[in-house]
């Protein structure tokens, strides 16, 4: 079986450096199966790094090696790490990028990248893509065990989760993404069709409130960006091209979206701002 | 030998949607071999994802399994289907993606995509492409039977045929796609050179004329956006640099171009914008 | 093994040119691993490619084809060529995109891509990526001996080297690449740190001075723009967040850049360029 190693990266794609990790991973593992997530992360946004890595890893074969290199703090003390987890091994600076992920996996193994011996010689200040994530992901690929890379990771970094918070009769989120198509993703999720207008809420964020919650989809008032939208709907066909509509996205969050349109463009909403949900009954009787 | 599926979607490079697809297909098909087609298809535009897929498919093993997803109806009533063909199998929506290409092949099965056994558990609302298409692209590559996926689909969607009129003197087409470098890729083709100075056209839309056709290339002018051009040449190298001109493109089609310049921009042309070709001499009795 | 043909070309990725190129690839040699440097060189931008392929090259296995496909005289008397040497097969036009590499590795063999059976049948005037260079790297890729695909180059095509003097104090040097980050790398190098504050200079481009020379890093101030800055920093992480500074790039060029900041941007810098390197002691006495 060809292992599979993923890519996720800010590097963009107008430059040689994502194939010059590639180079670098089949000069090493000439079997790798190399997929790209996405290169077009936004220069050093570690949150958005996390959020994308979140979406995606379930839908890999578990034994994967998921490649993260979104690194501002690169050549400067933050650890280069390799996690081994239940689900995948994710090779990443300490930063946090890890972090949204972390609480839905079992990890069994944190190490610092440190052992020379699966690192380039002559390791630059500014590419450690190449010369120290890629050459692990690749001898990890190789079924090098973990404990060889360097000692178990004092601290594991973490991210301030996103906003969500459940009130009485209100849950606040954030945005936590913007998509190609202008859809902008939510904090507010898990959820599922628990039945036809019943939504239950499963927390996958935040502090308040870890039990899942049912809710009345129909009775629910979504605002985000000073726009008010009445009721969660079960798809973007159920509304006219042109209209606004909340919807459960493909992850399970809140998602606002124009059938074929820009919303964000359209409400000039970007990653961070704040989304409510109100409802007419109490929430917390539930 | 390994399968290989093309992926041709319209979900750009900024998420990690096509990632997941992969992810998806690799989890049930782990040899296949993955090629991107484009990404970048705009968002919904169903016209311009058929054309491209026309100018690619030939240039791929005839086995080839081509997953295309532009797909604006997502979430409604518009079925998801494969193509049998005796070249290549196509994975896609039923909304006339494949429809250009397949008066050029020869279809043996077509099905909707019903069976629950191919498709992920809990199918989203909004992201068929990992939960439906791709799993059933993979599947397909372990060769399982097409007619297990579902039943035939009653009504094969087409668009409607790009615009290809031959009157007396003047052929009419338009804008197909406007490619990368700016080039104007137009609807009038296939155009072979049947010897110096002489085009054989063998009309591959349109519904007059279906037989081929000789053009003196010399003696034509092209009109596109009120800018006249005279002759049909055989290079862009045949003019100096920044030259406007007019030639047979890489599929066949009739092309503007500027040499080492970007016609679209300069001439303010986009897809769906009318292109006639004026002879002096009359072209039907040829 | 699978063998490995990289792809770098000027196609970008909104058509389905480079997917094109890869059926035709895969046709012929079903076991190839593709590996794309980058589709995203500015269009017909010859040196860009020519800077990119030199960074990436030796990361890759030795026995790797490189197919370069940046071609803005496609269809005139330029020769398809490809290259056999010391360190991978190259498979281009006889344009100098290859030029920057050449003085790195051994050449074995030039040839013309000229024997038809190693074409497509009906070689287009516009895309000989797909019907020229793709089958050739496809065919070198299935072991088919160089010598069979043409006779030997009469003539290799070189650019001019980019600007690099080296006078008694200063360093004069150009812009050669804006990277994805808006990191703006320079003709100056490449530089190895020899001690703390001492930099090696091999010089890899230009006509003077082949000897290596020992810099003084801290005493050398480095103007880009009229923007003068204060010697060479270890790395990014060295200043604080918005600062400018210069450093040795992941290539061992100078590079000018902003922590967490787009400086060809700031400071409206572009290819091509002058980057001056003031010291206070003389340069040529070492």
């Amino acid at each position: 079986m060809r292992p599979i190693i993923t890519l996720l990266t800010d590097f963009g794609s107008s430059d040689a450096y994502v194939g010059t990790m590639k180079g670098v991973i089949l000069s090493i593992c000439p079997q790798a199966q190399l997929v790209d997530l996405t290169h077009a992360i936004e220069p050093q946004n570690v949150r958005q790094a996390a959020y994308v890595l979140l979406t995606a890893f379930r839908h890999f074969p578990p034994q994967t090696i998921f490649l993260v290199v979104v690194d501002p703090g690169v050549g400067t003390e933050r650890e280069p790490i390799a996690v081994q987890t239940n689900y995948g091994i994710y090779v990443a600076p300490n930063n946090g990028v890890l972090s949204y992920l972390i609480p839905h996996i079992q990890v069994e193994h944190v190490v610092i990248l440190q052992n020379a011996d699966y690192r380039l010689p002559g390791v630059s200040a500014t590419f450690h893509g190449r010369d120290i994530f890629a050459p692990a992901a690749a001898h990890l690929a190789n079924s090098v065990p973990i404990t060889e890379f360097g000692p178990a990771v004092p601290e594991f970094y973490q991210l301030n989760s996103p906003v969500l918070e459940i009130g009485e009769s209100q849950i606040r989120g954030e945005v936590l993404h913007v998509d190609h198509f202008g859809n902008i993703i939510t904090s507010i999720g898990h959820l599922i069709w628990a039945a036809p207008g019943l939504l239950e809420l499963n927390p996958q964020f935040g502090t308040s409130s870890p039990e899942p919650l049912t809710l009345n989809a129909a009775l629910s008032q979504v605002t985000v960006a000073s726009k008010v939208l009445q009721g969660i709907l079960p798809t973007y066909g159920a509304m006219p091209p042109g209209s606004l509509l909340a919807l459960v996205g493909s992850s399970g969050q809140l998602e606002i979206g124009i059938n074929q349109g820009n919303a964000a463009q359209v409400l000039g909403v970007t990653t961070g701002d704040a989304i409510l949900l109100d409802f007419e009954t109490t929430l917390l009787e539930s």
